[in-house]
């Protein structure tokens, strides 16, 4: 069933987005790192919206900005965030808000839906001072002295610094009421291509793949690479770069259907270009939404090493930094949204794992959670030139709005 | 034939030797960077002592210290460095200034000898500053412009700012004056375990490698390492990865005896942990006594890049940073060091070329060049553990004299 009688208003929906897309320009996206002067005021620009959709806005103590809703009946929690990666995209937060807040326009107003959406923008998604601060702050999952050791990724600031220079020092923070909310749900682009290349307009989230992070070490012999013959080498460099390939051959046969896995930085020791490296370091990740797939992938990966260490001159060791076990989206939202996009999408959607990071894991903690993406072009994701065209923002929009509808009038 | 009636003083060149290791000691070794305080004792150390030879010592205008003979006759100039690289062993140059000295004390008073061995401690070899800047400045292969724009890669201190600081500025700089030296020779620790390995005690240089440097960066595609499908990945460091194996697999089948290379600094850019690595950079050294098996190498290099660029989704280019051309070392030097070994080391003696750079390399360039190795245990270099047997250094100081004497007496 559809309920027909929603109008989202698709030319406001956009009217917003350009609007902070606005602030804090970047080319054709934003610049707009936690607490900078571009991202408090997207956090203004939301708080004035909000009263529109009868929410009371309020910006809390660790830049939170939550609409609270008065109205009686059951409440649904929707948001993303408003500030972004550096020279990022216009889209990656700020839709999920706009689409947050079209909902709460359209559906709190009506006097045949006896409950109300309420809106919010977590703040530090993007993790410049952490990981997930301001939803984890909601959630009752941050300490005091979390925020006192946390700093700007790159300037250093300190989070309370920062939290003093922008005005929010001593404010509190807005706490998770236990049983206000039926659940939360967001929506975002999807930085893949998954959707694009299918012709699909709506991904629904099944889960939210957790994320293995793991350092690994090769200690060989650092010397003269002038004066020491390649037979007697101890290249940990070279120790390394075959361990990639190694994983590169045999993971593709204990993986899952849609692990992936990246090294993203190597480090030579000393780094000289006439000294053999003693030392080669790599920051190495493994994201699914399975955890028994993630172990096989971490058994294979300290087999490995045993079998480096053993046969070659160079000894490996694996090191787990961080894990972050899958969040599984609720299915009665999966269904919510399944339904919508029948009715707004031509059924043009599929069920996907997020092989990114939201607020709505934190959230999925607390109460039942649920996503939906929209299509990103050529899968652009954390660059300026993240994209999604018009039609298929609106289209988002329509189904989006339509399953906080379904979720709240079941 | 051994000149028997030489006297090498081993308690003398030995004492010496600890007499510098005395003078900016670390640990069991030293630390002298170029013009820091301990190194210009160091030079004033070895100017006091240069008469005891019958020569002028001076010290000019870029550091290098020279020791003048006013006798007639042939005169062959020795020498090696006083200088060290940082926190480095205690052998490295002042190893070869000291036999020098030895050789210029136990010839030069010598009635029985036509002619005299000078000698030189050139500034810099280590390259605090630039690229043997002391010897390219005495073969005058240095411009004014050149020191302008040469600075410590450490401190960033101009080379002209610690010349004013440790009052050589405006001294005239010693130049070379043709025709005035029959040659050069220089003795210097084997920084490798050919000799120690093979229980011998001389290594006579019959070249030095020229080295190649080369940067070789892919290019693929920056993109989230949560989202982005491992099937539509154009992972540059992955490249860069294999790239490394495949030059460990085919290189040993072009190259010759003793060619070595060497990836030193690995770098991908944008080096975070949840992005794929858009671009990846290593800096590859090649080196050989050989320029045609350096340029079968390069094009071997050169193919294998192109077969990257055709076959896989990452691009590669290859970039040139410097070529070096090996310097062949004379035979009439190598034979009289060969001599001298079989007189004083019972002809535990190997032809071998030297894997790293020295001021011989540079003297080449002008006059007949040799070089004598004396062996290095366990082949340690650049780093404060470095050292040779005192009995092997003994023996050396003989070989090294007898050699000097050979030549000077032919």
């Amino acid at each position: 069933m559809s309920d027909t009688h929603l109008h989202v208003d698709g030319a406001r929906v956009l009217a917003d987005l350009h609007a902070l897309r606005s602030i804090g320009a970047y080319k054709t996206g934003v610049h707009k790192p936690t607490f900078s002067d571009a991202h408090m005021r997207s956090l203004e620009w939301l708080a004035q919206r909000l009263p529109e959709a009868g929410l009371m806005a309020a910006i809390d103590g660790i830049g939170n900005v939550i609409g609270t809703s008065m109205k009686s009946g059951p409440k649904l929690l929707a948001g993303s965030h408003l500030e972004s990666q550096n020279f990022a995209g216009w889209l990656d937060g700020p839709l999920g808000v706009v689409y947050a807040l079209e909902a709460a326009r359209v559906i709190n107003p009506d006097p045949n839906v006896n409950g109300s959406v309420e809106v919010a923008a977590w703040c530090d998604e993007e993790g410049h001072f952490g990981h997930f601060l301001g939803s984890r702050s909601y959630v009752g999952d941050l300490a005091e002295t979390d925020i006192d050791a946390a700093k700007d990724r790159n300037s250093g600031r300190t989070m309370r610094e920062a939290l003093r220079e922008v005005g929010l020092e001593g404010r509190p923070r807005a706490i998770a009421e236990r049983g206000r909310h039926i659940g939360y749900i967001e929506a975002h682009i999807e930085q893949g291509e998954t959707l694009e290349s299918a012709g699909l307009s709506v991904g629904i989230v099944t889960s939210i793949v957790g994320i293995w992070q793991y350092r690994i070490t090769f200690s060989g012999e650092q010397n003269h690479a002038g004066t020491t013959r390649m037979a007697v080498r101890k290249d940990a460099g070279l120790a390394l770069a075959r361990f990639c390939v190694a994983i590169d051959d045999r993971f593709p046969r204990a993986c899952g259907p849609r692990t992936v896995w990246t090294t993203g930085r190597i480090t030579l020791d000393p780094g000289a270009p006439s000294i053999i490296p003693g030392r080669a370091e790599m920051l190495f990740q493994i994201r699914d939404d399975d955890t028994g797939v993630i172990e096989r992938l971490e058994n294979l990966l300290r087999s490995m090493a045993a079998e480096v260490s053993a046969q070659s001159r160079c000894s490996v060791t694996v090191e787990l930094l961080r894990t972050g076990a899958p969040a599984v989206m609720d299915t009665t939202f999966q269904h919510a949204i399944e339904a919508a996009s029948c009715a707004r999408a031509g059924g043009r959607s599929i069920r996907m794992p997020s092989g990114a990071g939201h607020d709505a894991q934190v959230l999925a903690t607390i109460m039942p959670a649920g996503m939906m993406f929209v299509p990103s072009i050529g899968g652009v994701s954390h660059h300026w030139t993240e994209n999604t065209g018009d039609a298929d923002i609106v289209t988002g929009a329509e189904v989006f709005v339509d399953a906080c509808w379904r979720l709240l009038v079941p």
